[in-house]
């Protein structure tokens, strides 16, 4: 059987600042045969996350960096070409973090199976998959949230933040979505419901904040950091919780992190601000993607994805949209 | 009756930075005589803060701003030298909020009667007053500290650092104290059995915590803020807790204050960090000061005092004893 070619991304040095294409370097290699207990697959959908960055440092962190001359970390969905695996049949869609690779070989652990029947593949690398997932946790277990509380989501048009604002509107919250361009606003109060938006280009996001959340804000949901972390902190009412999901404002950072200067707001509004990483509550993925699948079902949640169609040689263009704020949902590749 | 000569420091001017003389008014009124049902007192002790720094800036707080021209707000312990009050008896003394002034007139709300027997009268204001309940609420509340942890105290060797710390070891943990000379330092591990003790002041904070808490730090009591938190931040334990308490270090800052750049570590290390207001655990003083009188009856617990002796215009110099670290202790203003 002749063997088909692999095209990779693989980490070629460590970027400093933004990512350049040099950063990457493209490999081809033949494509591995499944072993026993393993069956092969091909790549479908490309999950780009801001996550990614941190993931290309070489310092601590929840996962330990990916590898120089390693082929890049993501997640995917990818069609079962050959199985040696009882589990697993051809044709079948999984989720893993299989990597930015067209050809992947697996042993199933640490996978999922798609069910077609439930939602469009593409969504379980969004809503019901780690954005979803991390909207969910971060909300309800962290953010600690309750009815009839204000909410401000920061990235509030990313894949996250989308999910996150949804969720808050779906548990009877008062929502108010900071985001990047009257195009993503108008989204945010239209088609996804929030009940106010805040253009951080061309608002003062403190002033506004004093406009939409008159009594403080219960939960700031935060994606962002830096200026917008400020505005929120400024804005606290008493008891508030922050929830540090992202700071996608300052992971391109060359002369450090911006700290947030009224953290001792937290002080004065006895409110807490907290860290999660969203694989803690893996056993709980369950029933979250269960009261999430029942939102979308009834069309409480609308799906909001940004599919771009290519091969994995564009992934890194792709990546970059992200940093530039220019997707609007879920940033997907799709490979055709 | 001839009226007594009353001295007050009232606030002058809101200062820029470092409080200076100019900041502050000598004022002499007519001491007042009690109506019904108020008893007037004689100042013995004024307790001096760093949160007084806070109450003179014109801006958001747990606390309204001492206005300009007011009596400066200060906790003290009068002695009751007239009485129309059935509740108080000529010589009692009584703990309350009662400024910076020699002679005060009071009804007696919101003040505590000393029970002479249980303390000495300035124990009121420091180990079984605000800053022994806050470093007890702040531990076992806020950071809901678990015996064997390791905990780390900044300004560990100012009032509410001292007792932190050695409710901390009451309660079983390892403890850990930042401070400034080797003086305070050689207190916190010998008289004050704290188990290592950093000098922030010629040590490199981040990494003698590296060395003295190996596998993290549980729970963070921060009194200081600046570059001592940072290096705090980078060494916490999973699911640390950083309670904050105080940034002493910031409150002269002119130029905004120093956020911490390192917040991110919440997000790896799975922690929060929270802020408190000890007033609103009021209605459980009674039962902390019961431990704390226990530990300090049983010795357990040493009571660091600083006891400047004077008259109320000492209180300007005297207070400014805090911001440059010169107090071992609660720093105390004795009416002599």
């Amino acid at each position: 059987m002749l063997s088909a070619e692999n095209r990779q991304i693989r980490l070629a040095r460590r970027p400093v600042g933004e990512i350049g294409p040099e950063d990457w370097e493209h490999a081809t290699v033949a494509a591995a045969a499944p072993g026993e207990g393993e069956f092969a697959g091909r790549t479908r959908f490309i999950s780009l996350d801001p996550a990614m960055r941190g993931w290309l440092d070489d310092r601590r962190s929840y996962l330990p960096p990916v590898g120089l001359g390693e082929v890049m970390r993501a997640g995917s969905v990818v069609e079962v070409t050959e199985s040696n695996h009882p589990g697993f049949r051809i044709g079948d869609l999984v989720v893993g973090t299989f990597g930015v690779q067209e050809h992947v070989v697996s042993d199933g652990k640490g996978t999922l199976k798609v069910d077609p029947s439930a939602a469009a593949p593409s969504t379980f690398l969004g809503a019901l998959g780690m954005p979803g997932m991390t909207a969910y946790f971060g909300l309800l277990d962290v953010g600690a949230l309750k009815e009839g509380e204000t909410v401000v989501v920061s990235g509030a048009a990313g894949a996250v933040g989308t999910m996150a604002g949804q969720i808050a509107k779906a548990k009877g919250c008062r929502v108010v979505g900071i985001a990047g361009g009257a195009e993503k606003c108008a989204l945010l109060t239209g088609e996804l419901g929030f009940d106010a938006a805040i253009d951080y280009r061309t608002e003062d996001v403190r002033k506004a904040l004093r406009t939409h959340a008159p009594d403080g804000v219960d939960v700031y949901f935060d994606n962002v950091g830096g200026e917008v972390l400020e505005a929120a902190l400024a804005n606290l009412a008493m008891h508030a919780r922050v929830v540090i999901c992202g700071a996608i404002s300052q992971y391109n950072a060359t002369e450090g992190v911006q700290g947030p200067a009224n953290y001792l707001s937290l002080l004065v509004c006895r409110a807490r601000m907290e860290g999660f990483v969203v694989f803690d509550y893996a056993p709980r993925f369950t029933e979250a993607a269960r009261e999430i699948g029942g939102w979308i079902g009834s069309g409480r949640i609308k799906v909001l994805e940004h599919v771009v169609k290519g091969t994995v040689n564009d992934f890194p263009q792709t990546l970059r949209m992200l940093f530039r704020g220019e997707n609007t949902g879920k940033l997907v590749l799709e490979l055709v």
